[in-house]
């Protein structure tokens, strides 16, 4: 049976509920293999550490660490957010299998590239993940919109 | 008069080796304002901090710190190897305006992604960065596949 992605995109909206109360960008991923083995997860952290680029995927891969090229192309990106750009192409390089994201409400990024180079992309319409980014983006429209270097 | 693109190549090639001496993957990249400040510079850690996303040009950024969006607007990603689909990706989330790469003989990234969406892009051919990069790949095969997820 593959894994539930419900059980995925809970941790990732986990991982974001904690970026919030850490005054950060509450946005929260998880790396899955497809055997049920969560490799990572991890959440934005531009605010608490001053990064320019650990958005939740990065953050994610970078918990995961250093795994055998093979590791991804049988895994499941969970992300809160639809992926920016470089989250994006960080799923392209390693050839992530699939990418399930929370929603696409507050911000749509790179799911037709991801779709053009065979990633399967999911949508799951999750109402947490949209109204609590939503709820980031009317208090802190700043932080959010240097988050995506606009 | 607009900063030259072999100081920054300098810089970026700098920092390569830098990384070698460390034992690390050899590709450095400096990000530099048109005005010429250097944002930041930084190299491949990916076996210095067994970092899965510290490439060169993520390091920069990362060195580079938060910053404003409109500044990347007005800067030039220098990096000694033609960027991968994550570094690419984050050249175009940033809205980074050139991308100078150093050599595309060891590897081909999103050269032609970055143009097709407005980024100017320079090859400067340059037999250091090959030289360089060449003989990590010949000392170090697996370590170099990893960090391309293959």
């Amino acid at each position: 049976m593959p894994f539930d992605d419900k059980l995925g995109m809970d941790i990732a909206y986990e991982e974001a509920v904690k970026g919030y109360s850490e005054g950060g960008i509450p946005i929260g991923g998880a790396l899955i293999h497809e055997d049920g083995r969560i490799l990572g997860r991890g959440h934005n952290l531009r605010i608490q550490k001053g990064s320019a680029t650990l958005h939740g995927e990065i953050a994610t891969l970078e918990h995961a660490g250093r795994l055998p090229g093979n590791v991804y192309k049988n895994a499941t990106m969970y992300t809160t957010l639809s992926p920016c750009d470089m989250c994006t192409g960080a799923c392209l390089m390693y050839g992530i299998k699939r990418v399930v994201l929370g929603e696409n409400n507050n911000f749509v990024g790179g799911e037709e590239q991801l779709k053009s180079r065979g990633v399967e992309v999911i949508n799951m319409s999750d109402k947490r993940c949209e109204e609590l980014m939503a709820k980031f983006i009317k208090e802190k429209p700043q932080e959010w919109f240097e988050d995506i270097g606009e």
